[in-house]
């Protein structure tokens, strides 16, 4: 069975881990951390199999464990990633807008050939990556455009220097339309999926985002599409708010623990 | 380097030996079969990296291979990929509509836990099974409507008892609605996607088929709406057919190959 390191036990964290120990997941998980110690009692507390909680996030990976999985934040990616692989583990990865930085994808994707591991990004919340990623090589546009209640959109970084009111919105309204490197920059809320985009297709400076306000939706929504020589993939993907974490979409956590329940699983795998 | 065995060297086999053998998948093709003797001869003559052509199917697997890929028929799957699992190696697998089979789908399933070896079924000529696998226990309703040319539906078991006149139909008309298991039968042409579908998601008594003539098209359009708890996901893939074969969808040959690379390559994965 393999063996699963945890590095962060907030919200996503804990579902992951609690998916793992109630065998929807057929893994182990052996070794937790987090910068708060509190939270790592706090989960460890749930759990019926008690992880270890190790004292620095560079020992998860020194432990005899297959695959770390990060929830945490893009610091976190930045700080360990490198080290889990020459650890020789595979990893995945949650805070995917960490991977918008050529140099530190370059640096990953060279470490995972050259020691033979590999990195998982699941599909957040979002769908249809195993389409664009086999059309990759004859894309010519890739957009998405993200609905979300105004107040879904607030503090971000946009809005300090934007003459919107959101509060004065009544009904759909788009507020950004830009390139993706521009939208991540300016709407942190929406960096993963802006990021997986970018990355599963043309990359951040050719993908366009644009993002809607609508006071009237419950949900968050996303619409993409890709054009290319193969024909035009659309997709659509109305996602509820996560009732244990209303700022993540339920999807972005299934995602996460499908790819987790698969990397754990000899069967058949359905998907490119 | 991955070592794979070639079952098939028809059109879509052959294209994917091309992949193999232009560095497009870091493979190496060492073993191929075909029914067809002529089939794998003229295959084997348009590759740089020669492979060994076997006298039978069953000889692929028992060579030191790490994958075989199926891309022959039904009836193949049936009969070598047990054995190739038994033999330790993994199976791609392109006439998914073999799975449709409960009996033989669960056996296949046992012996890739019992033998620690996993068999991939590529997305074919759709997308977001990324996302429906992931809220696979939460769907309601999945459904699937299909259009083509009325000539692409030629053929198809469906007319011999029905009143329907394909050449008569001068504007998008509705041929077939009815569940995935009843459609398989009826239209084999689109077995591979129904099957995705319903193996993916909610089996093919519940997934919904609806077929649809449109003399107006030049596309394959399939269309496929999924319902659950976690909301609503909703995607369009309008593929143009191959160009070096007409039956196929590009994005099938395109998801198959990708799949493979995959599977070649430690590098970082994109998707659930």
């Amino acid at each position: 069975m393999k063996r699963i390191g945890l590095l962060g036990c907030g919200a996503i964290g804990t579902q992951i881990a609690l998916a793992i120990d109630t065998g929807k997941i057929p893994g182990v998980l052996t070794h937790i951390y987090d910068n708060s110690k509190y939270a790592a009692t706090e989960l460890a507390s749930k759990l019926n199999n008690k992880p270890l909680i190790v004292e620095n996030s560079h020992l998860l990976s020194s432990n005899p464990i297959d695959i770390i999985v990060e929830a945490a934040s893009q610091d976190a990616v930045k700080d360990v990633a490198l080290s889990v692989l020459q650890n020789k583990r595979d990893l995945m990865i949650m805070s995917v807008g960490a991977l918008l930085d050529e140099s530190i994808y370059d640096v990953l994707s060279d470490a995972c050939n050259h020691f033979k591991k590999t990195i998982y990004l699941p599909s957040g919340a979002i769908a249809g990556l195993d389409g664009l990623k086999s059309v990759k090589d004859e894309l010519e546009s890739v957009s998405i455009t993200t609905t979300k209640h105004p107040r879904s959109l607030k503090g971000a970084k946009f809005f300090e220097t934007s003459d919107i009111n959101l509060d004065a919105i009544d009904s759909s309204t788009i507020i950004f339309e830009g390139t993706a490197k521009e939208a991540v920059s300016m709407f942190p809320a929406n960096i993963n999926v802006a990021a997986l985009l970018s990355l599963c297709g043309i990359g951040s400076e050719k993908t366009i985002v644009k993002i809607i306000a609508d006071p009237n939706t419950d949900k968050n929504t996303h619409h993409i599409e890709a054009k290319g020589k193969f024909g035009k993939m659309t997709f659509t993907i109305e996602n509820f708010p996560d009732p244990n974490n209303p700022k993540t979409s339920r999807l972005a956590i299934l995602s996460a623990i499908e790819t987790l329940r698969k990397y754990c699983s000899d069967d058949i795998q359905i998907g490119t």
